[in-house]
């Protein structure tokens, strides 16, 4: 974009002789195009610098933007500000420039640009000059209209707006027909830049540039090839925008999408890609249906069976155990385990007879995912949808479920609860029953016993489980907060539960099995 | 860099239903990496939201980044949180997958960058909550070190101290021996984020990026390969910056600088070139030997004798004028039109003396400028700089200085005072005496007039241009704020001026050339 800058003091132009060293330094046999800010310090210090490097033999050319919107034509020689606009005009002579045309060209190219471009800012405060008391001209709930970018007082100050409506005042401003100021009309093409004044933030520059695209698509007629939205010209930490527009046609959409090495140079969004809301497929998925009942009363394979016995003792297990969980949870943490527990467990029962399809059981463990979403809340909820999802996209791969693909579920979940959740054994959680049970399971199960047999004892191991966590100290939730002294002889409150609800369902597994062989 | 952001509302997670909503609508078969931030609600909303779509069908990964280094390592799950070096992790994951890596491969990169990433915040005011009144726990002159990005308070709170002073402490948290964090030791390569929290203006970014690259490269011996400065990741509307260091190798630098199209991605300035001091070729101009004093007393030329009387005459008639040009510019300007030109001309006389060498025309000139730049000062002084410049640079062109030379001169240094001063004929500037002597002296000339005679006849269009401001509106200087009725009858002091000096030369060159003669 740029081969250098030259920088004078705060909001002062540079020193003639740090113009000229700038030159000197970089100027090669091809010439040198100074672009400057029209603002009579700089017009004539640069000016200076020029005429001194040209008596030295160097090839210069100037280009003076005035780009600002603000105000009507002004009578004298001050003329029309330089603002942010300059940015795209840096931009069109660095690319025009890097393309190897010749100075003359470089400079005919950022002229034609300069007068493409118009620019109009608002500010919502006033900066803060380094040493000095911020000035308080502008109240609260007022705004400033038409800015420079030194910290001069703006054409107008108003009182606070909505986005939507400062922006529909500043493009009307720019794009005005009584100035005439950009050679726009309906049907051009143009670019918008939305720029901070310094310390605005991205979303609010984000939100204008969501009011300004259709604003000008709608209302102008204009086509937006290019939005840019940053921080790219500052009045230091001042709150607030300018937004700049700038006639584009192909031999400037080519300058401005070329590459540079400028660090806050953006990709341009092509504004012509309007937001769109596009359709999001919708994978069929038992869960989704949430208000399908079951039409008829279905027909219960064995296995069906023993699910329905099993989920319907679990749940029960903990409908009872509600007070002894409250207990437990009101001394290490906020007292609601048992009646968060007992609203999934009577909810599972009730949605158990409309609507689970008990035959299929990886289909009803993402339905319990789906009751314990809609019901139980806080994290203990969404922890344990977690674990359904992950036991039903394990047991879904396989069309026989066994004791073993059980086994793999149980681990599939507990790996996803302890990924998402944080936790691992030993952090006095649900997973300090979950885990030693997993365990048992596989083991169990690897040793050749059948697999009641195998259930039974991995339950046995949830509840030794469950009552070691009297003696761990707390790493997750709330009861982290609590001395670990307090935490002796009190379980946790969510591996008792979990100890609980699995060994119910495996003495149901082991009672349905005993009573069909007898 | 990112296929989709799933945005909740202001800092909260977003709702699983839309982050399922988002896999469902940008996975291909390739699969989906999440990449999210290290906090509970963002966990176990996208990580429901993975294994439901993991049940659908989807692959899916995550990788969750906890960079922040401002706390020691925590005790439990919670863990450390995500901040801004999140952004580096995008990058690399993102030009990983356009490099049309498995996703397994993608992240793994995502995950060992993760690993290399170490963030720490420092806030200089609070953020703003849409509709709610902004926190007062910060004082005006403290600062908050160690906070996260979604408003919530920092680990400490100190009193305001310099930029300097902050980044060495923020460096030596994330680089800290103690915590370990991060896998970089004196020899690393690493990347260097300065990320504003969103009111903090780029200035201020690149202050702490002047601090932080040579704390990096001196004190810790790490070799800074990239240096991205910007505002990347918020706290709304918080001003302040956060620090962030990642060790880079081969594969991350080429994944950062993989082309993406994401607008707010900078191009990385590389941080191993620190700031140079380069030496300016000062090429040979006698304007700049400013101490340097005539040796001895020159033998002047014919040429030289009559250039030296112009100037003589032209400097005494401005020091006669001195009160008139006074008088004149305290009823149209701020009155010290005599005083400015008096300065400038009894400095040309003593300078005249010892350090013009007369018998070059072109370098005479031109020193004019530079006793001029010395002392006038003002509006006026660099535009009679300006003018002095250009008219050296078209005279020395020439090895023979005659009349027709003098007048390109003279056109020349008019074309340069009216481009970068912005005046034009009837704009009540000095130009309304110099373009009509320009003017007629070519006219003049063209007519085969003699030299002299066409000087003197220049001379006394100029005295008429002069006189002729006196009906003229001001449209530049201070005299355009004026009424225009206050105007009417006072010549504008700055073409009397110009009209004046240029017609005593103009005299004093006819007496020579007459006294030589006779």
């Amino acid at each position: 974009m740029l081969t250098a800058a030259v920088s004078g003091d705060v909001f002062a132009s540079p020193p003639v002789d740090s113009i000229l060293a700038a030159i000197r330094a970089v100027t090669g046999t091809m010439g040198c195009l100074l672009i400057i800010k029209n603002y009579t310090g700089d017009r004539l210090n640069f000016g200076l610098a020029a005429e001194q490097a040209k008596s030295e033999g160097y090839k210069i050319e100037m280009v003076i933007v005035g780009d600002d919107c603000a105000l009507p034509p002004p009578r004298g020689i001050a003329g029309r500000r330089g603002l942010a606009g300059t940015i795209l005009v840096h931009k069109v002579a660095g690319a025009a420039a890097d393309a190897g045309l010749s100075l003359a060209d470089v400079a005919a190219e950022a002229k034609h640009a300069s007068e493409a471009v118009g620019t109009m800012g608002v500010a919502l405060s006033v900066c803060t000059l380094p040493g000095q008391v911020t000035s308080d001209r502008l109240g609260p709930e007022q705004i400033e209209l038409g800015l420079g970018i030194h910290g001069e007082p703006g054409a107008a100050v108003v009182e606070l707006q909505t986005v939507d409506v400062v922006v529909e005042h500043v493009l009307k401003q720019i794009l005005s027909q009584e100035t005439q100021y950009l050679p726009i009309t309906r049907g051009s093409n143009a670019v918008l830049l939305i720029n901070g004044l310094g310390a605005t933030p991205v979303m609010e520059l984000m939100i204008a540039a969501r009011k300004a695209v259709p604003e000008l698509q709608l209302e102008y007629g204009i086509a937006v090839d290019r939005v840019y939205t940053g921080t790219f010209m500052t009045s230091l930490d001042m709150a607030g925008l300018s937004i700049t527009i700038m006639r584009s046609d192909e031999n400037i959409l080519q300058r401005l999408d070329a590459p540079t090495k400028a660090p806050a140079w953006p990709v341009g969004s092509e504004g012509n890609r309007p937001p769109a809301k596009f359709p999001v497929a919708v994978p069929p998925s038992p869960s989704m249906k949430d208000d399908e009942i079951l039409s008829e009363r279905q027909e219960l394979s064995k296995q069906g069976c023993m699910l329905e016995a099993a989920i319907e003792a679990a749940a029960k297990e903990l409908i009872d155990l509600k007070d002894n969980l409250n207990d437990w949870d009101s001394k290490v943490g906020d007292g609601d385990c048992g009646t968060t527990m007992y609203r999934g467990a009577t909810a599972i029962l009730e949605d158990m007879k409309t609507r689970y399809h008990l035959n299929d059981a990886a289909g009803t463990v993402n339905e319990i995912g789906s009751t314990i979403r809609k019901v139980m809340g806080g994290t203990s909820g969404i922890l344990y949808d977690i674990l359904c999802k992950a036991a039903y996209a394990s047991l879904k791969q396989n069309k026989n479920i066994t004791a073993y693909e059980w086994a793999d579920a149980l681990e599939a979940s507990i790996a996803a609860v302890s990924k998402y959740g944080g936790a691992r054994a030993g952090y006095r959680t649900m997973l300090d029953a979950l885990i030693p049970a997993s365990t048992v399971l596989k083991q169990s199960l690897k040793a050749g016993d059948d697999p009641v047999t195998a259930f039974i004892a991995s339950a046995e191991a949830a509840s030794a489980g469950a009552e070691s966590t009297k003696q761990m100290q707390a790493k997750a939730g709330r009861s982290s907060y609590i001395s670990p002294d307090h935490l002796v002889s009190i379980p946790d409150p969510g591996a008792m539960a979990a100890a609980a609800w699995y060994q119910a369902a495996a003495l149901s597994v082991k009672n349905k099995l005993h009573a069909s062989e007898s």
